[in-house]
């Protein structure tokens, strides 16, 4: 029993393609269709056989599935949302994996009147982009939230659980309003510091980019990874999130400008204090397997 | 031809084991000595047979020494050179590994005038302490600096480059104030802004500490990983190195409320365009071999 038999997966990036490989190796049954915006990512997917079909629109993906999936950057999901609005069979469950959730509803319901949509968010991902990035495992172990309107049809809304969870994925079901201020701290707030850090020392004078490059492995090159995530993903998810993001940079600012008064006091204690807590941290991550215990993420050393 | 016959290392955690064990490998014929001043560590190092002696006191380790190397915290450094300068024999080389160099540089010429010191730092470490977490691989690949003063003696700069070449590092010279600004940058920024963010997630009471470890995975978990490292070494670090750390950090500061501004008033180009030009950093980290290329820097996502 699949939770779904046809699903439509509009957008083949990272995300797209890697819930298209997912699909084809858990519900090797399940009919995939595909749509991308981009005629050369349509052409790739194809070579790739990701999909039983790829459609030139996003319309023709959508004609006779029962799940919908919308795989775009947030700020272009209201107008696919509309361009699918009179193809949508009344039975299709609509859902997205956009990293903002409160906006998407909105709007995906503004452009679906009716409809059952359960939006979500799979976090997981790499800093990679495109199709030829994304691959099957990337769900497993990872969380997927789902943020149902409080009126959301409960069988659409275990479907959908049930469609992540047979892709490996672990499943929690919250308040959309609440995601957003939760993946303000964890995911954007640190991509904005990462994207900010790596701007900052490519800006300097008296430290050359090359030394920046050189010596990276002090710290900095662990920021150039998530500083390296597609940007128009990332554009939209600060404007779409801008209220809870501000809210959380705000308390990020105040706690380091604490820490840099710490450090222009000499007040040593304070900083070994602090630095003694965020281990603890570090260990429940590990421990709750949302991290590789290997030193340096395991990164190789030969 | 050995750079050392006789190798004193003083202080056996990460840093310290993993040269013990990389000379073990390197310089098979060299004879290693040891000393830390945690009993309990010198007698994992005993058990593990990292060095040929392991004593207990600094002293006694550099008596035949050609080479002492100080493994310490940079904070430590003074009360150790003081310590040893009774005993070390005065054609032996001095050197360290901190990440910090003209207050370290300074306070071995003061407790050891007229010694021929050739200050060094490994770019090379994992979150990981202790002389259990210690690998003989860690610098290979990494570049190490050299901060020798103007009037150093070149050939104690020779032998301890060639020292660091033979254990795989590249080697490059620099004066040490210049060294402390690049690290400021490359590495002790990103380690006080980890820090600092991780303290900013355990701290809020909106979003649980559970939901911050379940929801990592969308970034936060990499500001983690140094947000896991030695506290004392890491304090010690910040007070050594506070003019340029405070100079980096307020500049970074300046950006990130660049960024704020650009979030709050809806400006899509002046995130787009800097998201677009953080991505060529991390290419060029990878082609220098300074990182692993696979994307999540190799994570396994089994």
């Amino acid at each position: 029993m699949l939770p779904f038999a046809r699903i439509a997966i509009l957008g083949l990036g990272l995300i797209g393609s890697s819930l298209a490989r997912a699909v084809g190796e858990a519900m090797p049954t399940a009919r995939i269709t595909g749509h991308d915006s981009d005629p050369a990512v349509r052409d790739t997917v194809r070579r790739l056989g990701l999909c039983d079909d790829v459609t030139d629109t996003p319309g023709a993906a959508v004609t006779d599935a029962d799940c919908v999936i919308l795989c775009v950057p947030v700020g272009a999901m209201a107008d696919l949302a509309a361009a699918i609005a009179d193809d949508l069979p009344d039975n299709a469950v609509v859902s997205d994996v956009g990293s903002s959730k409160a906006g998407v509803a909105a709007a995906l319901r503004a452009a679906l009147p009716g409809r059952a949509i359960v939006p979500a968010h799979p976090v997981a991902g790499t800093e990679r982009s495109g199709p030829e990035a994304g691959f099957a495992s990337l769900f497993r172990g990872r969380w997927c939230i789902l943020t149902p309107a409080e009126d959301a049809d409960p069988a659409a809304v275990a479907r959908v659980e049930a469609f992540w969870r047979a892709l490996g994925a672990e499943v929690e079901t919250m308040a959309a309003d609440h995601h957003d201020l939760v993946l303000a701290i964890t995911s954007h707030l640190p991509h904005l510091i990462a994207y900010s850090i790596v701007g900052t020392a490519s800006d300097l004078e008296a430290v050359t980019r090359s030394e920046v490059i050189k010596y990276s492995a002090g710290g900095f090159r662990d920021f150039t990874r998530i500083a390296a995530s597609d940007p128009t993903m990332w554009r939209d998810v600060f404007l779409a999130n801008k209220d809870a993001v501000l809210e959380m940079l705000q308390r990020f600012t105040e706690d380091l400008t604490a820490l840099q008064r710490a450090i222009r006091w000499d007040d040593g204690d304070a900083l070994f204090d602090l630095f003694t807590r965020t281990r603890a941290i570090r260990r429940s991550i590990i421990e709750q397997g949302q991290d590789d215990e290997r030193p340096d993420f395991g990164r190789s050393h030969a």
